[in-house]
Order: C-alpha cells, then sequence, then structure tokens
C-alpha cells in the first residue's frame, strides 16, 4: 500500500562540488528516498555568491540566489543543508536557521568543532535537528553508528586515519617518494590544496578528532584541547625504522577515555602492520571505535570526496525526515522482484592451479582450451612438481561458465595429471600489477 | 529538561550466552540508553527449557518461564528479544508475537534467511517492527548502516568475511597449519563447534549473505540462491600460491547485482593483499558495501560472541523505542561534563630514534636517563650512522611526560648528537612481538 509522497522543500547554502552533487543525488534516488521515508526532497533554493556562474548541475530557473532571506524567510522550507564552508557567515546563517525552527543538516566540521555549544542550543530553542554525518570522514557513517548503534557501548577509544590527504603522502613515501615530491603529487591529483597547512598541519584532523570525541564521549571536547602534531616532522628515517619492525607511519587522531578525563590527540604515531588501520592506504579514512561489549568496530571508506561528502549529507536528510513507520525500513527490506543471475554468467579474475605433464606442447594446448572460451591469460608462471609441472595461472575478468568449460576440457587432456582447482580472485588492482615471489 | 522515563517491559525467548548478556547490557546500560530513548528496559520474562539450571546472569525471581503463552499472553509486554536459535519452534514463537502486535528482535539468520517473507508479512500484519541487526556479523551494525545510512547510495556489490570461524582456520593455515590442526585449534579456543559442517561448509556465510543481498539491493534473495563451496578443499598449496602472488586465501561472501539479476556466493577466493578485506585476520568479520555515491565502506569488527551480539540486539530494541525527539541523539550529544585529562599522563608504547656519539658507555646512560623516569625499554637496535650511531627503541608502556623528560635529559647529554625523535606506537599485540628486519 504505497502513500502519497508529501513533497519536502529543501534549501542549499552553497552550490558548489557538494552542494551540486547532494542536488543530483536528491534528484537521482528521489525514488529511493521516498520508498524509505515517503517523502520526495525538491530543493527549492540554492545560496551563491554569483548566480550567472556555470554549475555542474543545472538547477532550475529561480532555485540560485545571493540572497539569505529568500532561504530563511520562506516558511515553505522545511530542511537546509549548509554545504558552503568557512565560519561565517555560515554559522550566522545556521544560527539563525535552527533557532527558527528550520532542521540543519551540515557537513562544516570546523564550525562544529568551534561553535558547537551555540549551534546546539540554537537546535534546542528551534526544537529541530542539527545533523553532522559528513563533517566527519563523509560517506563514512561513523556519527550515526556512535549515537544510534553503540548507544550501550561504552565506547571509550576512538583512533582514526581521519585525513586523507596526509595519508596519501605517508603512503607515497613508503613508496620511496620524499616528502616535498609526495605533497607535489598530492597536489597534482587534487587531494592536497595549494596551501597544504591545514591538512599536513594536523588541524584538520583535530576538528575531526573534537566532534569524535564529543559524540563517542558524550561530553563536550573543544577543538583547543587536541593535542596537534602534523607529518612535517616525518622523515624518511622514520619511514624506513617503521618498514624494519612491520610498521606502518599514519597520521593517528585519538581519543581516549581514562578514569572518565578525555585525551584527544593528532600526531604521527607507527602503527603496527597486524592493525586494522595500517591497511588504510592513499586518501582512504578509518575509523577504529573500541567499547565494553563491542570489543572494537572499524569502519573504512573514502573520506573525502564532492559525491561521497553529499551521499552523507543526503543521508542526514533522509534520517530528518524520518524513516519510521514507512514500512520500507522499519519492516520488510523488499520493495522489488528481481531475477537471479544465470548461473555461469558471473564473471571475475581467477587463479588456476593446474598439474601437467612436463612435456613440449602442453602450454599451448592449455592456453588453447582457454582462449577457446574466451578466458585470457593474464600471468602465467610453471614450476616443476613432483615428476610433474604445476602451471599456476591468472586470468582477466572471465565468466565462470567458459571457464568452467575450458577447465572441463583441460581435465581431458591426455596431459592432464588430474590436479586442477579454480579460485576466483578478489582485488582493487589491475591483474597486471600482481606480482609472484 | 528530563522528563519522566516510560518503562518498557522486554521478553527474552532463550536466556544463554546472549540472552543473558542483553539482560545484562540492559541493566547497566539502562542510563544509557533512558538518555538515549527517554524509555527504561526492563527484563520482566525470559523463556527457558529448565528454569532450575545454572545462569550467568541470575534474573530475578519469576522472570524464568518453560511457558511462551507467559510471554505471549501478557499485554504488558511491549518488546521481545528472540534470542533462542534454531528454526523450531522460534520461527512459530516469532510469527505469533508479530502478528499479535508485538515488535521483536531477533539473532536468528537462519530463521531470517530461511522464513524471511512469513515474518515480514506478520511484522506488516501486527504493523510492528521486526529487527535483525544481531543475524550478520554481530555488532558490526551492517544492516543499520545499509537500511538508514545508504538509501540513496545504490549498492550493487556486498563482499564479505562473515564466518570467523573459517576465517580463523584459514589464518592459522596462512601460519603453517595443516587444515586438520587449525580446525582443531579453533575447536579448542570454541571458535567451531564440535560439528564445525555449518562454519567450514560455508552454510552459515549462506544465510549470512542471502540477509545481506536481500537488504541491499531490496529484493528477495533466497538462501537457496546462494552458490556455497565451504574451505575443506582449501590445501596448503593453495595458501603457498597465494603468499607467492601477495594475495590470501579467505572465504568470500559476495552478493552482486549485474544489469538488474543478482549473483550470490560464498566460496574460498584469493584477495589482494592491497584489498581491504585481506587484513581481516582471525575470528573478525568484515563487509565491504560499494556503490556509486559512496565508492566503497567496510566495516570490520567481532562477528560473533555472546557480548557482541547482546549489543547488536540492544542497538535495535533502542531503536524500535525509539530516539527521535529525545534531545540526546538527535540534537546535541553532550550529556555530562567531563574533563581533560592532564598533558603527559597519556600512555602509550613509544618508538625512540637517537643520534648518539658512537663510544662505550653511551647505551648504559641512555638506559639510565630512560630508566629514572620510568621509561622501560622493550626493543633495542643500534646502527652504524655517517660518523655516529643510530638507535631505535620501542618502550613499553610509558607515560608521555616521563619520556618527555628522559629525552630532555637524553638531549643534554654531551654523547647527544642532537636527533632525537619520538613516535607512539599503535599496536593491538604486545610490544615483544614486534620483530626488526
Amino acid at each position: 500500500m504505497r502513500r502519497e509522497a508529501i513533497d519536502v522543500r529543501v534549501a542549499l547554502l552553497g552550490y558548489g562540488t557538494v552542494g551540486a552533487a547532494v542536488h543530483r543525488l536528491l534528484e537521482e534516488q528521489g525514488d529511493e528516498i521516498e520508498r524509505a521515508t515517503g517523502h520526495r526532497l525538491r530543493v527549492v533554493r540554492a545560496l551563491v555568491r554569483d548566480t550567472a556562474r556555470e554549475r555542474g548541475f543545472s538547477p532550475d530557473a529561480g532555485v540560485l540566489t545571493t540572497d539569505f532571506a529568500a532561504v530563511r524567510d520562506d516558511p515553505a522550507i522545511g530542511l537546509v543543508a549548509e554545504v558552503m564552508g568557512g565560519l561565517e557567515p555560515a554559522g550566522e546563517y545556521v544560527l539563525e536557521l535552527l533557532r527558527g525552527g528550520t532542521p540543519v543538516v551540515t557537513a562544516n566540521k570546523q564550525l562544529l568543532a568551534r561553535r558547537g555549544p551555540e549551534l546546539f542550543e540554537a537546535a534546542a530553542a528551534g526544537a529541530v535537528q542539527l545533523r553532522f554525518e559528513a563533517s566527519v570522514c563523509a560517506a563514512i557513517p561513523v556519527i550515526k553508528v556512535l549515537r544510534e548503534s553503540l548507544v550501550a557501548s561504552n565506547v571509550h577509544r576512538v583512533l582514526g586515519i581521519v585525513n586523507g590527504t596526509t595519508n596519501f603522502i605517508l603512503s607515497a613515501m613508503e613508496a620511496g617518494s620524499t616528502y616535498g615530491e609526495a605533497l607535489a603529487e598530492a597536489q597534482r591529483l587534487g587531494y592536497a590544496e595549494a596551501d597544504p597547512a591545514e591538512d599536513v598541519g594536523g588541524l584538520d584532523a583535530a576538528a575531526k578528532t573534537a566532534i569524535l570525541a564529543t559524540v563517542a564521549f558524550g561530553s563536550r571536547v573543544p577543538v583547543e584541547w587536541v593535542d596537534v602534531e602534523g607529518i612535517e616532522g616525518v622523515t624518511r628515517e622514520h619511514v624506513a625504522a617503521a618498514r624494519a619492525m612491520e610498521m606502518h607511519v599514519k597520521l593517528v587522531a585519538r581519543a581516549t577515555l581514562v578514569d572518565e578525563r578525555v585525551d584527544v590527540r593528532v600526531g604521527p604515531a607507527l602503527v603496527d602492520s597486524h592493525h586494522p588501520l595500517a591497511a588504510i592506504e592513499g586518501a582512504f579514512n578509518a575509523v577504529m571505535l573500541q567499547g565494553d561489549a563491542i570489543r572494537e568496530i572499524t569502519l573504512e571508506g573514502p573520506g573525502a570526496g564532492g559525491l561521497e561528502t553529499a551521499s552523507a549529507v543526503v543521508a542526514d536528510m533522509v534520517s530528518i525526515v524520518g524513516t519510521t513507520g514507512t514500512g520500507f525500513l522499519q519492516n520488510d527490506p523488499v520493495w522489488r522482484d528481481l531475477e537471479q543471475l544465470p548461473a555461469g554468467e558471473l564473471t571475475s579474475p581467477w587463479y588456476l592451479r593446474l598439474e601437467v605433464e612436463d612435456r613440449a606442447g602442453v602450454l599451448a594446448r592449455l592456453a588453447h582450451e582457454l582462449a577457446a572460451e574466451g578466458v585470457s591469460v593474464a600471468r602465467l608462471v610453471q614450476q616443476p612438481g613432483d615428476g610433474h609441472a604445476v602451471l599456476h595461472v591468472v586470468t582477466h575478468e572471465a565468466p565462470q561458465g567458459g571457464l568452467e568449460r575450458a577447465l572441463a576440457a583441460i581435465r581431458s587432456l591426455p596431459e592432464s595429471r588430474g590436479g586442477v582447482s579454480a579460485l576466483p580472485v578478489v582485488s582493487d588492482r589491475g591483474i597486471e600489477d600482481l606480482g609472484w615471489a
């Protein structure tokens, strides 16, 4: 039984990369959001400095405005997302909206870390919600998990890699770059600003750490409490020593509850390669939450990016307009009837281990059988076995059905020694990058 | 402004490890739950087979009952957690409760994977919620994240390590054990049942995969669709080949959306060491969610355990009694005033890099300065530098203040060459286990 969707009129403060992505997600995912909430979220106003500038996602005529009053004084606007950044005028705008009874979603970590008390007081005065998932680690839902899933878990320690720029630079230094080279590469790829001070000096991570500590411990942790050290002092010697001990140099954010007192810090640390944070490479972020009942839960994902940040903004909007009583989220998760993919159609790269007689021409016959089913060999290693040869093959993406037919043919070759097995390969990298030691 | 807490009377179906842990969490974390929801959850009934058996957490007199009717027919009971396991009678009990209008939280993956349609139909008929976070990967909040944070993310692929027993066995095989030895060790540690078939054969993972696919894709995915292969066929040769290619053998659960059709499978795979799932060791679980707007988010944590499972059951209870409008969760996260830990009090193991003159007695003086401040050396490596010696020291846990005083003293030694730096070490293992290559 489908109820009539109720429109919620949305305004955006700011229409840069994140704002345009929020608008696009709300339009493209409108059906999903309506199914989950019973509401259709429509962007009716977007505050910008210059309405004439080219925009990545074109809003309808009349949506762009340079006048904040057009947002504040429109009683039909039910929800505002602040995606303009900066402390002012963003702070005043958000305060006015909250006091006036409009719920706000913000992606602004510095605003939240520096003016949290005022903002939440205004939200209470207006009896509306202020949500801020996007302010910490973009799409990674750490705020929601802390506030809703871990209420009874006594989280006493938060450990994180919460700045992608510095993690990218440190990963590049591990791969042999100097600090200067790595920074230049990060700037070239758009991971670092022209003025990288806020990232490499740890200030971006400090604001996120203050927010995480506040939410995790339920006590106001001002950003001024965070002991901050950047990565400027990390040398190749540190990286080399870390490698010798099977550790990695990471910029680690830490919030710790010690005898009901709070310690918050951001600084370079050596992370043991067996620790979940050690595996966080490049511009990714991760946050580990340690608590009594959960031991430790780690959330990992892209910590920045316009679309990723927008997805967190939209998730907060969905939480505000509400999912209670709509059936979909609370009860049956099913809303469509998809079919099963026929057996054999799924493609994957594959690892094959084949035991064959060690004589001329075998390789050619195997390659022929694979090629006949469209299975293309990416890497091949031949090892001597016990009176026979063992072939290790890694294929490019190939459908399972073709692979199985090729293996059946290979098994029935006179040269086959019977030992034929296949495992799918899971890799984010190209198969070409896999080595053989 | 604190509102009066409203009691919610809770019944448990089953009072084994998980049930007792749920009861304990509800009592010990009662204040936190009340702050978050405005409700006090009280266990008033627990269905067991034998009321006389010894229990880990002792319920009050009259709570234990062997009569399901005492739960079903008590109109004062507002919420039931099914933690007894098995398909029957658990299934009938849950159906009766839902139809009668009582919300249910369940940790029962087989029940959900096999009788999901009936259960959700009953929930709809009773107009109540059925929540099941604990049915997949215990404390890892993957169901909530999929259903509430990723509504607009078009998740098209779920990859997971969702069975701790098999992951433990495969980790042990990588460390040199045979399959038989690893299984025996898992049984000794309580990670594997006496009859391990459901785990090692992949059936446990298959049920979780069906649930994850259903929630991720919004379409019913019956457990019968899951193509299942266990780890019984994994050999040391596979593990060795994986290592040669810098990969790991893992039992991987996969749900993939291909052209609006669903492929679900569980089986051994080779996972590239750079992939987030490769780092999941021992009995831990992880689930990676891939979608358009989020790229990929990975959630990792303990996938089993009584307390961990109970924490997910309690999280679902908190979601059902609701957090809307209670101020704490929706608005200001702050409910207490903690103090800052004084500077220097936080303890950590430390890595120290010290450049000193290469002559007799230097080591003794350094060790003396460290010991004078209570800093105990766990490992020390001396390397020749350019006309001097470089010492790499890893300490046991030591407070930062003492360490900094010791370093100041070392810097002022006549033997010091000035190069003194310190980084904290983050490790889950004992410092003793760190090597030097």
